[in-house]
């Protein structure tokens, strides 16, 4: 495809591998970080050596300290900042964004208070432009390095996912189109919860069956809430959803895993938040996903007892006893709607 | 409830690790040995230092070099040997086996040549008796050691099901329900040969990313064939289908996953599977699911390739580039039926 310009909004761990994958096809990249100590630290390195270490930035990576120069005449805008600077950032520069650039989203959260997902956040600031979340599997260092990875692009038109799918393809970088803007944002954001209990369990010393279970149940109840909330219950069991969920619970890439683990070896929720250094996505999205539980009068244990844990001092390892042992006699697996016994 | 007589036949890890839950519980329990020096090792230590090395029998377990003495008068038959042995041994010790007994099949294969599933296998062999297969995320070592571990009990007859599940419940070992024998019997076997690709991904040095895009895809295509086999869809979204996917896709426990790795590494497909020195399930696993995705005409890119590798001694690394690089463009995720694009 022909080379395009893209501004990227944000220098951490995801903006920055992703902005030299589309530098290395030959587009024309505009990287913005926003901390002055890391631009010029990056600006004279060529490795961003604070979220990315180990990984040279390709000469056509522009680095910018201004956030009107990095977006100015883009054809597309990389948002990859977290979810809770989303409105702020793109309030700063909207005026120079024009309105034929697509908005790329690769935050994975939700709003606090307003509750809601990053594409109506960027809609409020951005009407008119198209807007696109980019989403899947995907670990920042792992795409750095050239690791086969599967993302997925959803947008509400077929040609701009199309679009968005093009400019991202690399034969190690493998894009799929999605229509369920909805289904993949919430997929997103309400693993990171999932993956503060799974973590949880780790530190607790609980094994790779608890975990197992958690997960299996955890996107079940975030495939319960997304149904309500007008998203496919297949996006769900796809790779934005049990696929990003098994890669953020199974690895120590994830700050939300390890945040959880922390928790769950008994230290404060302050202190772990303190201890990973970045930002902790699933704490937020914890107290949203459980505001929206009660918006929409939906069942969510998992995301009801993180919430508890991380608002009301509820024990940790009563929380999983809880969840993974209710005392209900004669439970049935809610999955076979289609298959009936035989005796009833 | 009521204390039962439990004939275990097959003292591998996980019909030891069951024999131990089952005994704790106050149920009397046979277990069946079939080798004799095992026999010998575990009568004098009451320990099965060879399979689930560290843990004490208790006392009401009583261990038997003869299956028939093992399964006489017994009220469930728990059967915990390899898939290809469930007909043989069963034929051996049959006419012991009251008409009343539940039989209760834990091995996760399906039979070489019939194609038959489990259950089919042993309504052959025992047309009279109530049957149940008991699956999930439930690895024997942590369980033996009473770590928190959820299970299924699949059967026709909700009354055997449950029946199964007041048997086999403790505080640690959450039981629950399910109609779709054929589900739970095709996930159970299925997700080995997924575990084997896995445990290639990782063996090649691919990282969490194409793990992850690897298992999503492999629970779809599984589903798929379940589908068509009669199976409910939502089994496999479930504990014995994701569920069980996760805990053997991602611990190092599981001998598919490990015997996977070594073919990674470039072992031979005899030398891995000798080097691992336990039954490995999805090496016989794989051929007949490429048997049933031919008689059933269903599209199982993954279990292909899998084949391609055990039996044309295909390229490991070009197998898994190709499953994971397809070359179509535009590809879209097989997810959003009922999320459609606006604009067309």
């Amino acid at each position: 495809m022909k080379k395009i310009n893209v501004g990227v909004i944000g220098a951490g761990s995801w903006g920055t591998a992703l902005a030299i994958s589309l530098a290395k096809k030959g587009h024309r990249v505009n990287l913005w970080a926003r901390e002055e100590t890391l631009f010029n630290k990056i600006k004279k390195s060529r490795e961003n050596i604070k979220y990315l270490p180990g990984v040279l930035l390709p000469e056509n990576i522009k680095l910018y300290n201004n956030i009107d120069d990095t977006v100015k005449d883009m054809d597309l805008i990389l948002v990859a900042v977290p979810s809770q600077a989303v409105r702020n950032v793109l309030e700063l520069c909207k005026k120079n964004i024009k309105e034929e650039a697509v908005i790329v989203n690769v935050a994975k959260g939700l709003e606090k208070n307003t509750l809601l997902r990053i594409s109506q956040v960027v809609e409020e600031i951005l009407p008119k432009n198209e807007y696109c979340v980019l989403s899947g599997p995907s670990h920042a260092e792992e795409v750095s390095r050239d690791m086969p990875t599967t993302l997925v692009a959803a947008a509400y038109s077929k040609e701009c996912a199309e679009f968005v799918q093009d400019v991202f393809i690399t034969p190690k970088l493998r894009v799929y189109t999605n229509p369920d803007v909805v289904g993949v944002e919430l997929g997103g954001a309400l693993k990171n919860v999932i993956a503060l209990g799974a973590g949880i369990s780790d530190g607790l010393g609980y094994g790779d069956n608890a975990k197992a279970a958690l997960m299996t149940r955890g996107i079940r109840e975030i495939s319960r809430l997304g149904q309500v909330m007008g998203a496919s219950t297949n996006t769900f069991a796809g790779l934005t959803g049990i696929g990003d969920l098994i890669v953020t619970c199974t690895s120590m890439h994830s700050r939300n895993r390890r945040c959880g683990i922390k928790l769950g070896e008994g230290m404060k929720v302050d202190e772990a938040v303190d201890s990973i250094g970045m930002v902790v996505e699933g704490i937020t999205t914890t107290n949203v996903a459980y505001n929206l539980s009660k918006k929409y009068n939906v069942d969510m244990p998992i995301t009801t007892e993180i919430y508890r844990i991380l608002n009301e001092e509820r024990d940790v390892k009563e929380a999983v006893v809880d969840l993974m042992m209710r005392s209900k006699t004669h439970e049935i697996e809610e999955v076979a709607n289609d298959v009936q016994w035989k005796d009833s």
